[in-house]
């Protein structure tokens, strides 16, 4: 039986086309069928648009959508029929494998502890996703679910990406750093010299100690760790860089004729380029920690980064990632918070 | 009469002979005189190399070096007579205007506040640089001298920064945002949101509100207050990007024949956006605060970092930026730490 992705048709700054062409386009190449949640007639009308008979696909009802501008639990709470809450339901009547949201991301995840829950034994979830490196990619984790952690949370979160690296990747004893203003194990704010120490005391973590803002596009480590803050300002300054440079070498190619000829010749180069730095096409950053798989996609998300979601969404069922999670966390001893950096 | 500049001759990872080129060659292009700090055999070596008759200079010795890996502060006061407290004397006795360094900045650091002091006011000194953006220059504060800042602290880095936005950028109030993991108000971790209401009510300060990281690289404000650990992984973050596209646009440029030939006719363009986008050819971070010009280069600085260095010490003596801080601080009555987030 192939696997059942419940999509939130309604997510997303683009609107619902792009989301079901990209949806749909995902379920034919990565061989999924769909449920489509959101307000029917609107994803009629796209469906229009879109050739769709070779894909399995129904559409749920859901009358309620939470805005971008909507705070995040309020609404989870007063919008009950929302089609970030009723394709989480999806999940726990066991109708859907997965599901995805390009919605407000902070309701996806208050949404997913209400209806799913936390796995047993993880205090926080955490959003981890693939950033680009010179020599492939490194997934990097928190991206803004947990903003102030504690310690332990922190130990959770390396744990949640071993899992990951293990289970997706197939990578055996995936690399861990922990994101620091230095390599040094004195370096760091209070919390990542408190992170550090019990990083460090655990054998079955391979973890090589601090890295730098550099690391996380060197492909250094297989796996950044680093608090919701500090990862979201760090994605997206990534995104930024990668964005001022297509912008700036566009503007130095279009100053003269011969330069213009030549970057039409490289145009495939610039294209591929862009492809592997273009933040928005990574598609899917899965919710660690709760009994489920939630896939969050990026607000701007295009056709394409659903598509790539989609295929987020099948390794991360395929791989059972939540049992693997959950199969870690309670093989672990509880980790222990400390209340002063140590020495 | 020229500015006088003191140069840590010893410090940085390439050596006197780098320092010292970049030295006089900033000199001659900026209109100052040097003091060349360290140990006199390897200045006058380095010097035999370097064509500076048409520059002011003298050499000035300094037995002790503090390296990357000395503890800064026992560094400082177990080496009174390293390069940087010799150099930073200079400026206490009257003899240097400013003082430049691309060693260990916790050092320059440290030793700042033992020789020259804080300025009256201020509770932390910031580290202050710019970065490169689509349309410009923004101002990134702090970049590391307070990884853990209380609110107040904050207030301060965004009263400094707009001190040098005003004096050295010439910009009538500069706008400043607040870096954050989401523009909205209550977006934002402890240390955040309690920033966010103390910048507010100031009317003095054109805060414009939260940023995100992507905000660093758009041009979107003129300064970026951050705490000291978020700005030194943000600016190392976009160190790597750059890098990183640097060489996957250089590996793909290689693989075919057309393509290593429009490669070529777009060499100078490359060349251009290198320049705009290399973070260790912005030279110099002003350390903002205490009382002098004391400028912090990156430990991997070329000489064309170090003549950059020279221009922004330069421009941080004539602004009188110790003044105008010193000023600024003395007409603002003392920012208020809250103890809870504003709700």
């Amino acid at each position: 039986m192939s696997i059942r992705i419940a999509v939130d048709a309604m997510g997303g700054d683009l609107g619902p086309a792009v989301i079901i062409e990209g949806a749909v386009s995902g379920a034919r190449t990565h061989g999924a069928s769909l449920l489509l949640v959101g307000d029917t007639n609107a994803i009629e009308a796209a469906l229009k648009a879109v050739e769709h008979n070779d894909v399995t696909l129904e559409v749920v009802e859901a009358p309620d959508v939470i805005t971008m501008h909507d705070h995040p639990a309020q609404a989870v709470r007063r919008k009950p029929q929302s089609s970030i809450n009723v394709a989480l339901r999806l999940i726990g009547e066991g109708r859907a494998d997965a599901m995805i949201s390009a919605g407000n991301s902070g309701a996806v995840m208050a949404a997913s502890l209400m209806v799913l829950g936390r796995i047993k034994g993880i205090e926080r979830p955490a959003i981890a996703s693939y950033v680009p490196t010179v020599s492939g990619k490194t997934l990097l984790l928190d991206l803004g679910a947990v903003v102030d952690p504690k310690p332990s949370h922190m130990v959770q979160f390396a744990e949640m990406g071993r899992v990951y690296g293990e289970r997706v990747l197939n990578i055996a004893n995936p690399t861990i750093g922990l994101l620091s203003n230095g390599e040094e194990p004195t370096k760091g704010n209070a919390l990542v010299q408190q992170v550090h120490p019990l990083l460090a005391s655990r054998d079955d973590l391979n973890f090589i100690g601090n890295v730098e803002g550099k690391d996380v596009t060197m492909g250094t480590v297989d796996i950044v760790v680093t608090d919701g803050f500090t990862g979201n300002v760090a994605l997206k300054t990534a995104e930024g860089v990668a964005a001022m440079f297509t912008e700036l070498l566009r503007a130095e190619i279009m100053t003269s004729l011969p330069r213009k000829i030549a970057g039409v010749i490289l145009r495939p180069a610039f294209r591929s380029l862009r492809r592997k730095l273009d933040y928005a096409e990574i598609g899917g950053a899965p919710l660690l920690g709760v009994n489920g798989a939630v896939i969050i996609s990026h607000g701007r998300s295009s056709a394409k980064a659903i598509e790539s979601a989609i295929s987020v969404a099948r390794r991360s069922v395929e791989a059972d990632l939540s049992g693997g999670i959950a199969t870690a966390i309670a093989n672990t001893s509880s980790p222990v918070d400390v209340a002063q950096p140590a020495s």
